[in-house]
């Protein structure tokens, strides 16, 4: 069962990778929170079996554990739903060393991170993420929060897990359709830092596909190490870690523009990789030509991911523009990337509007 | 002017006491924040003259001032005027490097704090408290939040302002009362931290009332460098941070009993210290006996602050007890304290609710 050690400062913790975690939580979270009283936050398709296994066995440990049902879906991100939490903390009258455990995927780990970030300015947090994107992608960061109806992600802090415990056995229950998504943000990690992990991935990416389990274990592993390394050299987002936004600049505006909910997070941010490799390849940077493009487009393709907008989704290039200028990720008036310039190799761009729209046209965009 | 320094690694900043400060910001504020773009948010009461003042003084050198008028009052402190702020920044769709300026007390600066801390997890944040109680108690320490409609200041977190502005002209325009609130969180700096201060408090607590600029500045001063050199060894409230607490046990419970409003938070940490001081002059510290509680009782006086319960509050001991227990500081079964081992040292203690039983009743709890 491998271990990803996260060795922050003073907020070091364990992701834990492998199978049965749920009927044998208690040994992992007694030991890292601080109190007795546990808030079990969980999405409502995971009620039976997934969350009354893991509140029976926390419970059976001596721990009082109190439940809060959230509905499934990227609208329970929100200051309704947040409230709803801290209202349940309120309720029970829970104290500071009380610690809240996330079930669910990213939605649910995001907003109810938030919540113990915010509850008496900071309570002990546990996730356990039940989507395979959840556990590439949330499990290491910190990053919480919720929705603004004008734009995702708008409000939230950074807050560290106590412990992760990423369960293998709940993926096999899961809409088949959530998995792939994950997958193009594996694939990232190989395109941002490992170009081992890359040719890995493309020898192994049907294995994943089908989520065999020693596949779907060192992929996970992989890439909470490399997003591990990167967050630890910059916790805050101020400089190396934008290198985790590559294919987002592009992929959030497809995202956005879409309508939440009509292109998944992952399959956007496949056709935004797809198109930001090409901005990359116009660039005409040495170690990022037609060839690394074409193993990454053939990669996601072998992932069964989209590389181009789907054909009924009709999306204008004008919207499309507006909502890359929007990102929060740009600050002056071009357009910011983060593109690779070798497998494994990124740099920090600012290109202009006319490029974006050459490249957003490639993958499907209407004029 | 005095300028204290808050040396936090990664987020130090200093706090300015002064005149003339609103007229003259840009000065200050423009080193400290990261972009242009600021939204200044103020209490009802400051619009005019002193948040026109502000504005129009930033304006002038260039930043792009949005303004947001809250009403004034500690109701103000609740989630839907946080989600005000919010709003108000994803308007104007405001960017990661835009920056929040707060003008007013206590509430609003907590709040305000909260939405600084909160929005695109975090940005950056100024202080220009306006009241004698924000500089000497919210100026240093990094708590924001706001209240719970179950208890005070249940959600919130840890963030620190690039920069405080303590400007007291202001204070001459507010309400008497406000000011002599203040009082009682001066006096216990000298109590918890600093002989001398306390008897500099003995001999200028008649400057400090009438509010003679030179006294209150050397006040504010010595308050801020207390806190900060409390808070600077425990910036998360673990250890040494509690000694801020004393009189803050039995006085949330007065304050919150009586229900917000009608006992000031000054007043009712005033009667709180004296029932602490008592509680410790029971269990018989050779440091603090009768004649250090007739000091402290006689330098409040001199403050004009209560030192029992008014006769016209009617409140039962029982009510103060459960609020006494059920206060956030207070994590098993016993009440904690932080109570003077002799002038300027502190210890914590547990006591039984029958020990704060007897020292309520002497500061005029009903039976």
């Amino acid at each position: 069962m491998p271990t990803v050690p996260v060795p922050l400062p003073d907020r070091a913790y364990d992701i834990h990778i492998g199978h049965g975690f749920l009927a044998d939580a208690a040994r992992f979270v007694r030991p890292v929170v601080r109190g007795n009283q546990l808030m079990l936050v969980f999405d409502e398709n995971l009620a039976e079996p997934h969350a009354r296994v893991l509140e029976q066995s926390l419970s059976a440990d001596g721990f009082v554990v109190k439940t809060l049902q959230l509905p499934a879906g990227e609208t329970t991100k929100s200051v309704q739903h947040l409230a709803a939490i801290w209202d349940a903390f309120a309720q029970n009258r829970f104290g500071r060393d009380c610690a809240l455990v996330a079930l669910g995927g990213g939605v649910i780990g995001d907003l109810a991170g938030f919540a113990a970030a915010s509850f008496m300015r900071g309570v002990d947090f546990v996730q356990v993420p039940t989507s395979l994107l959840a556990m590439v992608d949330s499990s290491v960061g910190g990053k919480t929060g919720i929705n603004h109806p004008l734009a995702k992600n708008l409000i939230g802090a950074f807050w560290q897990p106590k412990l992760v415990l990423a369960d293998l056995d709940v993926l096999h229950t899961l809409p088949k359709g959530e998995r792939i998504s994950a997958l193009a943000e594996i694939i990232k990690y190989g395109v941002i830092y490992d170009p081992q992990f890359f040719a890995w991935l493309e020898k192994n990416i049907a294995h994943l596909r089908e989520l065999k389990d020693d596949a779907v274990s060192h992929a996970v592993q992989r890439s909470c190490e490399i997003k591990a390394e990167v967050v630890l050299q910059d916790e805050r987002e101020t400089g190396l870690r934008k290198i985790l936004n590559f294919g987002h600049t592009l992929g959030h505006a497809i995202e956005n523009s879409a309508g939440y909910g009509v292109v998944r997070h992952g399959e956007a941010i496949s056709i935004g990789m797809v198109a930001e490799s090409r901005l990359q390849v116009m660039r005409g940077v040495p170690g990022w030509t037609n060839h690394e493009h074409a193993r990454l487009v053939e990669l996601l393709e072998a992932a069964r991911l989209p590389v181009r907008i789907p054909g009924e989704i009709k999306l204008g290039l004008d919207t499309l523009i507006a909502a890359a200028r929007s990102d929060k990720k740009n600050r002056s008036g071009k357009i910011r990337y983060a593109l690779p310039t070798a497998l494994g190799k990124m740099e920090d761009v600012s290109a202009s509007e006319e490029e974006a729209a050459q490249v957003l046209l490639e993958v499907g965009a209407r004029q």
